[in-house]
């Protein structure tokens, strides 16, 4: 009997990750999501708990980005009714926004290399 | 006093990471790694040993890469002095060789990337 997994059913797609490192990981796929809500909801808890993070992670991961980068890319400040706020900076929306625009470009390139391997391997 | 770890002393980088999918994971890094040590040894332990890979770990991921293919990337044969024997198929040496082509072509990539990255965002 033939084995039922021989054939798989999807075509090989090309796949992958982008991120940023300087002294260490200074921007990820989900350091940018955080980024991009923070900058929505002006609030760290909010953000993280619309990504489904705990506060923890999502308060180291903006501490981790602000002393990755030579300025902050986001400000917390404490304190007021409802706790504190968190906004992005001016180079955090810049870092952000360049970063989307690399997304893009590699979404490009693994288009076109999935197409290109397909035709070398099949 | 300043915080010192204000300062990344390293430039922001880009990196990333490919893999391949059909039905699931069908090419990644450790696979390549290892069909390519395949290639060298004509052995799968010794493949193994070489990468540092459990034993178990190489055999699943062999059997895992051979079902996620129209055929088989290797072909293990059992039995005989000193063990069986693993040598890669026609397709698997096309596929692996196809996939470090796309690296280097990512390498660029990336390398491109980084230095449009920093005049962006210095």
């Amino acid at each position: 009997m033939a084995d039922v997994r021989d054939k798989p059913s999807t075509r090989p797609t090309l796949r992958g990750r982008l991120w940023i490192e300087t002294d260490g990981l200074a921007l990820t796929e989900a350091g940018a999501d955080l980024l991009e809500q923070i900058d929505v909801c002006g609030s760290l808890s909010e953000a993280a708990r619309k990504l489904r993070f705990s506060y923890r992670r999502a308060w180291m991961l903006v501490d981790a980005m602000n002393h990755r980068w030579p300025g902050p890319l986001v400000k917390l400040s404490t304190g007021g009714r409802g706790g504190g706020g968190a906004k992005l900076t001016e180079s955090g929306r810049r870092i952000v926004g360049a970063y989307r625009d690399l997304q893009i470009q590699f979404e490009h390139f693994l288009d076109a290399s999935t197409g290109a391997f397909r035709k070398t391997t099949r």
